[in-house]
């Protein structure tokens, strides 16, 4: 038996995305058997096996009918679980033996189904499509340009996730959060834009020089396009997630911009931004048909400029295909 | 000994709002000691007493240092700590017995500080000069209207939470999310904003009808604002939460309004958008110098139209302060 708590992995389990704050609730599955446990003001929210409880009354006990088919002693469940919702699943399943499902988990959810993937590169057109409709001017603030970026993106229907909109020798920090500084001629500029639909994540990040980019800018530019190339040639069934991190890294260091390559090449996509795979140079994940993951190489000169040219890939028995 | 490992609750007892995602974070709190366990990439973020780990490192070992100083057999432990990291602090304190503090941390966390109050203020006079700034266009929907709203915020420098825009037959619905619905002459509009400065939120609530109010719309809008003035006039140190709700709903009973004011008087502001008091008829919290909470009675009359009205107040030795 596996109980879930997280509205993350809730979602997972039956597509619903129920945001319940402090109250419990909980996905039980058992063989083929499905249940949840559920506020009941959210009742009109989930069909199947749908056991709610009022505010008031415990919901222990709605847990406790759930689980009455289930005759595991083991119970996996959920790492992210709070100490306080844990109390109710003791109280439910006092004889239980409990084990952390994570590993479970983040297994399933690498392995994306044919809805999660549409979501995900519905999710990318419309970002793509934001980025395309947007002007950039002079004098316009990293936080303003954001803004307009937050407005864009809710506009296409979508959940803004964290933007990252650097100027100038920002780019060469990239985990920079937009500030006041102003764009002007003769500036790098770095968009990295995150937004979900249907509660799924997509993840790109554009890069370009504002007027007449210096040749060390066209290099390095060049460098990262390379590496990203590199990398759509290493993605395959059974790559091991290292190694196409290598071979991202093994371009630019080839290139005399090791150490300004500083953050992983990639990572899994999905109802959360950062998940399984991991590709970064001590990973043990091992690529899989069904996943959706980003290429996101970059180089990052301190005090001039940077560059990160983001996309988003799925990985069908095929080969790679750009979402 | 209290350990505290929730965003929420590290931003309460340290100042610093520190997301560290699925990385292991804590305050440790025994008499007047205090030490924080933190990824060491966020290293120049606290200061005091820090012990941080690295990346492939176990944050229990950090964690054992950080208690050394405490003797304590009992731990209370923040409820909102996941399975996943409660296995990091049982493996740092392996003979502890574990207690929930979440009594202890609601109470705490009520009666807020001086720097909090002033935070919060910040948030309610931005979010008020926002909702001045507006203006209501035909045919606008309410989906756009959030979004110049979410600009708006953003550029004053608010970290926006939910917002509420409905129009028209929407407003009697007090929690619809923003639709595609326009607005014309005629309609009710209500809009309910929530928003942060510096990690503290504010929540206000405006109701006004766009174009010639029906006679009805006029007497229950005057209902809600007698409502409101009724709460103020209840609302000292002392008074029971249940009392000041019961205050306004007896000025919407006698009006024969009863049965349409379907939802609590009020709730805590503060790091969350909802925290302890809770003003609604079953709650058993007193009200006490220090505490900041909304007033917001409301009355909907389903397929027509409803109207809230929401304020934030402070309340001193002296009284209530609206913010």
């Amino acid at each position: 038996m596996i109980i879930v708590t997280t509205t993350v992995n809730f979602a997972y389990l039956t597509g619903v995305w129920l945001e319940t704050y402090e109250r419990f609730k909980a996905v039980i599955k058992c063989g083929d058997y499905t249940a949840v446990v559920i506020p009941a003001l959210d009742v009109d929210r989930v069909s199947g096996n749908v056991y709610p409880y009022r505010d008031g009354e415990d919901p222990a006990e709605a847990l406790r009918q759930a689980v009455a088919n289930c005759i595991d002693d083991v119970v996996y469940i959920d790492g992210g679980t709070t100490l306080r919702h844990f109390e109710i699943i003791k109280r439910a399943l006092p004889q239980a033996q409990f084990k952390l499902a994570d590993d479970l988990l983040k297994e399933w959810r690498a392995i994306k189904r044919r809805d999660e993937v549409e979501k995900i590169k519905a999710a990318a057109v419309k970002i793509r499509r934001v980025i395309e409709s947007l002007e950039t001017t002079p004098g316009v603030s990293e936080r303003q340009f954001a803004a307009r970026i937050y407005t864009a993106l809710y506009e296409e229907g979508l959940a803004p996730g964290p933007i990252l909109v650097q100027f100038g020798s920002n780019t060469a920090m990239p985990h920079l959060e937009p500030t006041d500084k102003k764009l002007r001629r003769g500036d790098a500029v770095v968009l990295d834009i995150s937004a979900s639909y249907g509660g799924y994540y997509a993840d790109l990040t554009k890069s370009f020089f504002y007027g007449e980019p210096p040749d060390e800018y066209l290099k390095i530019y060049d460098i990262v396009k390379k590496a990203q190339q590199a990398v759509l040639n290493a993605v395959r069934s059974g790559a091991r997630a290292a190694d196409v991190d290598k071979a991202a890294r093994e371009v630019i260091e080839a290139m005399g911009y090791g150490p300004y390559f500083i953050h992983r090449t990639g990572h899994g996509l999905g109802l959360e931004i950062h998940e399984a795979p991991d590709i970064s140079p001590n990973s043990s994940d091992v690529l899989k048909p069904g996943m959706v993951f980003t290429i996101e190489p970059g180089v990052y000169i301190p005090g001039k400029y940077g560059v990160r040219l983001e996309i988003d890939v799925y990985l069908s028995e095929g080969g790679a295909e750009v979402l």
